[in-house]
């Protein structure tokens, strides 16, 4: 095992990384930027470096900073935590050539995967169902309005290079497809330095569903059940469940099997998860590989009892898989909601500032990942997410009445301060979603309808 | 099940409690004293009832005051926690009278078994071995010397009617007994009323191992597994594991059963523990039973994913037990240690003061119970119990590290304030009770022991 790791993360992912190696007997070394300077990870690594100003373009994206900053504490392996680097096949390349160890799949693994396009591709050939629509990107608009009317609408526009839910474009009428067309691919261009889009039937009333995988660098793999994110604003998650509610346990089984096979014929290492969309009639549409930790890992944890960056950290060192798929037992049910520091009335809209107070849920059978506290302050250079509240009960039922009474307890304030605490109480209270129906229409729908006028009753 | 629970009690077992409400949908109202005016609890109920000043004995042990705020709210029931009245049978005789649902035994059960004595006798004729010793009290000191001559020394006097660790004075020396026996009796009397005080055999470097019950209103009852609690101060726990380590399964499922067959014996229901000392030879020897809820009840909730305040409620309503012995199951190891806010290098003397920083650890397979948050007073009122932090691990090692990283994290800070998370640091470090064959003497010899004088590495 390695003696010495590099975060290259901050917030709250930076906090679990840190946690596993501690628990790992790992020594810790942070980096932060000007504005992460008083962060909690920051005060329990055994060492930081600062390696840029606030912005993360000069700081957690800057690949050249942070490997300089692994040769200067001594660091054998970096660990890049979701979003910034962590799915950028160049910087896992710079590492190898600084014989630091990536936590993550091999380069050119990364490579293709991190070209939706590609991915697509590859996983069309290693057998796995797609959403109908071209597996190649679309060089003109002519182009995507001919893959459009084959396919039929609604269709949706996505960067071959995006990720974290940026870089798509729903299009539902076929005046309007040269326009998102252009503009997908200027945002592309502008996120990702790279404009290439495909286009694929944008399946409505549909899930997301995701499977995670656990593949050592021996060619053996696991999976660890499904996860439901079909409650997404924007593309991004709001709440997350293991396994997946409402589906028969022979798709779960058939999506988490598909999901598996794929990945290994890749040559996919570590910990991932491949994305699916699930329609009406149960049946499934691979949507893209993500290749690293990600945020919703705790629900798989709490219904398998493995530390997934733990894991990470053994296949990164070489170590085989400790499980064969007969001994992964999913027990119970997770849930896990976002907490982020925005206004859901306002489109979602950061709302930084300082946190007057702070007190975080507690008790059975309930984790709290945050890198938050009383005077923090939520500043405006990263994403909004302050807090992950997960919880875990035997059943459904009991793991939303759960995370409702966890939720209730959440006490958070500061000037100018809001958070998705009130929305994701309405998400969790919607009958849809209380029958495990919803799909990725919720949130919208939710948004649509009139707030209840009458305040909840105090819980 | 009940509409409305009334909570007797404060600090962490009130929110323990109203968190278990919350999530049967059970509304809830809190009895406070001047002290509480502020707390979590309070802000949490859905109603909150002053039930008197600061002084326990005018607010949470005022039978009087509470039942009376029992019958102003409308509730069906009353939650006791631990301590105070929890094993007040005369309190629960007075809330029968007043048609409250006292959640716990019957009074009549309550009654013989907070009498040690008669608790003993009981146990020793349902067949449970009993460490060497007489099993009426000792009206004089004659009659103690002589118990204590033909068990041997050392041996311990306790109060018959004790609890909480307290009443209890350890005799090395025939020449002391006189003057200990006197000095127990007078301490029974001011703690309990009760002046009865009776001989055993003071077994050295034993274990304090105990079984979780769950019995319900119909001669139902399993056991939940075991739990070692041998590091104590003063006979209070400070660190609780579960399963109990270091002894063999056939050692851990004999006192299991006989628990369960002790307590069924004598008509025992709801949640509660058999004590046991258990020797070098793994020999087991009945202390007591508790019949409530234990601080140390986490542990046990983390290994088996059952909710025992859930069960309190369930039992108290009469429903019938869901599981037969069969059906439970004891998944890897939970350790918990008690954060109280006390001065381990003073004799645990308790540090009041108020908390300018409090961020509790969170994290993986990380449960913290606590009404402590920034800004909270701690008050000289009640006891020093501020947190409890629970970790789980599919093993006793990675438990030990999950701990040891947890408490790492815990930042408490306030002028005065100690706690004793440096001092359980020392016994997570300690060699022997890294291989689970730690006594109840461990406390002792770590205080004896000089502290470290290099400081620990930062973690």
């Amino acid at each position: 095992m390695f003696s010495k790791v590099l975060i290259a993360n901050r917030g709250e992912i930076a906090l679990r990384v840190l946690r596993a190696c501690r628990e790992l007997g790992i020594r810790t070394a942070v980096v932060y930027s000007t504005a992460d300077a008083d962060s909690a990870a920051v005060r329990l690594a055994d060492e930081a470096v600062r390696i840029g100003p606030s912005a993360s373009r000069r700081s957690y994206l800057n690949a050249a900073a942070i490997v300089e900053a692994a040769r200067k504490v001594g660091a054998q392996a970096v660990h890049p935590g979701y979003g910034f680097l962590s799915e950028d096949a160049d910087f896992a390349e710079i590492c190898a050539d600084n014989g630091l160890t990536f936590v993550g799949p091999p380069p050119h693994v990364m490579s293709v995967l991190a070209d939706k396009s590609a991915a697509r591709a590859l996983m069309s050939r290693a057998g796995l169902p797609l959403a109908p629509g071209a597996v190649q990107p679309a060089p003109t608009a002519v182009d995507a309005a001919a893959v459009a009317a084959e396919v039929g609408y609604p269709v949706i526009i996505k960067a071959a290079a995006g990720g974290g839910g940026r870089g798509m474009t729903v299009v539902r009428d076929p005046a309007e497809l040269p326009r998102a067309y252009a503009r997908t691919r200027a945002a592309a261009q502008a996120a990702f330095g790279d404009d290439r889009v495909y286009v694929e039937r944008y399946l409505t009333d549909a899930r997301h569903v995701e499977v995670q995988l656990l593949c050592d660098s021996h060619g053996n793999g696991v999976h660890l059940g499904t996860r439901d994110c079909s409650v997404q604003r924007r593309h991004q998650k709001l709440v997350e469940e293991a396994p997946a509610p409402g589906l028969s346990p022979a798709t779960l089984d058939a999506i988490a099997r598909t999901a598996l096979h794929g990945a290994l014929d890749v040559g996919f290492t570590g910990v991932g998860t491949v994305e699916f969309l699930v329609d009406a009639e149960e049946r499934f549409h691979f949507l893209e590989i993500n290749c690293r930790i990600q945020v919703e890992h705790p629900v798989t944890e709490m219904i398998t009892g493995i530390d997934l960056v733990h894991e990470q950290f053994h296949v990164a060192a070489g170590t085989p898989l400790r499980w064969r798929q007969q001994d992964i037992r999913l027990n119970g049910v997770a849930i896990e909601c976002r907490v982020n520091v925005e206004d859901p009335d306002r489109g979602f809209a950061p709302t930084p500032g300082r946190l007057d107070r702070f007190v975080p849920p507690g008790g059975p059978f309930t984790r709290v990942d945050t890198h938050g506290h009383a005077g923090y302050l939520v500043g405006p250079y990263y994403d909004s997410l302050l807090a992950k509240v997960a919880v875990w009960a035997p059943d459904r039922d009991m793991a939303l009445s759960r995370l409702e009474r966890a939720l209730g307890e959440f006490d958070i304030s500061g000037p100018g301060v809001c958070t998705t605490i009130p929305f994701v109480r309405r998400v969790l209270d919607d009958a849809d979603f209380r029958k495990g129906r919803h799909s990725t229409g919720l949130v919208d729908r939710l948004i649509a309808e009139p707030i209840p006028a009458h305040p909840r009753r105090k819980r």
